[in-house]
């Protein structure tokens, strides 16, 4: 009973790669490196930043077996290969560490744009790698090593764009993905990049524009909208504290589906404006009525 | 050392008002009741509301001690009268039950405009009432007197708007406020509508507005905006889910600050806009980067 007691314990899950790489330590690449760890996922993290400062931090934030400075180093015997760096340095750190990267491995990307970064990264994949682009929906306003989190991708969508992988190399990675608390979701990346103008590019864009147009107050009121901020304003401060460069990159790479979106916005925004000058209350009414129920179908699908 | 004891026993707060009358049990309504309760504020408070659901819904929940359907009863020997009611609606609720208060009784209102409301309200107040309008910058997305909150007021800040009344009804007034756990602020009406057009109601108007966008999406790909809406467009649903008559009243009756800051805010998005179309990185960085000090200011500010 005792024997059967041992053999029947939980037996450690087999790590899914042996070894892994990932290649920009800011709240993507650490959160990724914690989640691994804490499901015990893989036998060897090996983190990478092109900044010093960053690869610092992160060694003392110890949450990778090595830290180096050099991609092409970070990639040599990597089973797994995450880019997990601004979306307009995809095509060159790719054109820089496929040649390092060993036979069979697969390479991914964590980019919020999935268009531009096929674009840039596709002319460099040699045939002996499996370059299988990704993108988590998740993220905080916080920035950097300090921000990673370990059950940052906790329930949240991790879209898996397969194109040309055999699909037992898809499936051992989704695997690692949902291993590390997401849930996967395959999307082709021109629908990925309409979905993601308007769930997150847009009302980012949105919330930069509210909080500058703030900026541009004069002293004293735009102290009051600070100090007044909790009435709604300030839901959009959190959002527009996200990183700078990394949303800038978004923006300029996904600029045809984003500019569509806003074009839409636009006309909707001009339509409420013109009912507010004519005081037209039924217009109104009826219109956030209806947005009344799109909270309802998020709630009833389990996304509040 | 008994007695002393006894003598030093924290003693039962005295009320600030004998009688309340709260007209209204909406969310801020059926708070207000409440934190005046929890904080042992007042002897009795009367609740109404014209709607004999509410009426019934309130009773129920039983966070009056008498809940009426009749306005001009609701006021009668309340020292403390609240106007808790869409904006639009507070002129004739005022016409109404001025008459029947009795003289040296407390009129207020919890309007999200001023300007509107002392255009609407003044002209029936009589000389032996005070009439003092206030603001709390509180409240959810949800509504009705179910939505209602004991702590809802809790560090929140209550405006108060004070013109030709006696200090020492303005200061028993914000002892009260205090009371029911907020933080008061004296402001002037111009000056309270322009902060709140850009912290409240500039806000709710483009969350209203990108959630429209949505609706009009074609049904797979609005399915999948609010299957994958964890990205940032959940945050704008939840605002967009608020009261719509509260909110149609509040525009209709802040029409100018709101339609100067959206102006600007126009501005500001086309500027972005055209950034984006052009690719001009530097541009976007920048701006994102001003934006992100806001957020700073607001967490220094205590506002987080």
């Amino acid at each position: 009973m005792t024997a059967t007691s041992e053999t029947t314990a939980t037996p450690d899950q087999a790590v899914i790669y042996e070894k892994i790489a990932i290649i920009g330590v800011g709240l993507i690449g650490a959160s990724t490196a914690l989640a691994a760890r804490r499901g015990k996922l893989v036998g060897h993290v090996t983190a990478c930043d092109a900044d010093p400062d960053a690869v610092e931090t992160s060694r003392k934030l110890g949450f990778a077996d090595e830290v180096v400075g050099d991609a092409k180093e970070a990639v040599v015997d990597a089973d797994l290969v995450i880019m997990a760096v601004p979306v307009g340095a995809m095509g060159a750190l790719a054109e820089l560490i496929v040649p390092a990267m060993k036979p069979g491995a697969v390479l991914t990307d964590t980019g919020s744009t999935k268009r531009s970064v096929l674009r840039d990264v596709d002319p460099v994949i040699s045939d002996d790698i499996h370059w299988l682009p990704s993108h988590p929906l998740a993220g905080t306003e916080h920035s950097g090593p300090t921000a990673g989190h370990a059950h940052l991708f906790d329930g949240r969508y991790w879209i898996v764009v397969p194109r040309d992988v055999p699909d037992d190399v898809v499936v051992r990675f989704e695997s690692f993905l949902t291993g590390l608390g997401s849930v996967t979701e395959r999307m082709d990346a021109d629908y990925h990049d309409k979905v993601l103008a308007l769930t997150s590019h847009l009302p980012h864009l949105i919330a930069y524009t509210i909080v500058s147009t703030a900026v541009d107050l004069e002293t004293q009121l735009k102290n009051d909208v600070i100090r007044f901020s909790a009435s709604g304003f300030r839901d959009f401060t959190r959002i527009a504290a996200s990183d700078p460069v990394m949303w800038r990159d978004v923006f300029v790479n996904n600029d045809e589906a984003v500019l569509e979106m806003l074009q839409r916005f636009s006309e909707d925004l001009s339509y409420l404006q013109r009912a507010i000058r004519w005081g037209e209350k039924d217009k109104l009414e009826t219109l956030f009525t209806r947005t009344r129920e799109i909270r309802r179908s998020i709630i009833d699908a389990g996304q509040d």
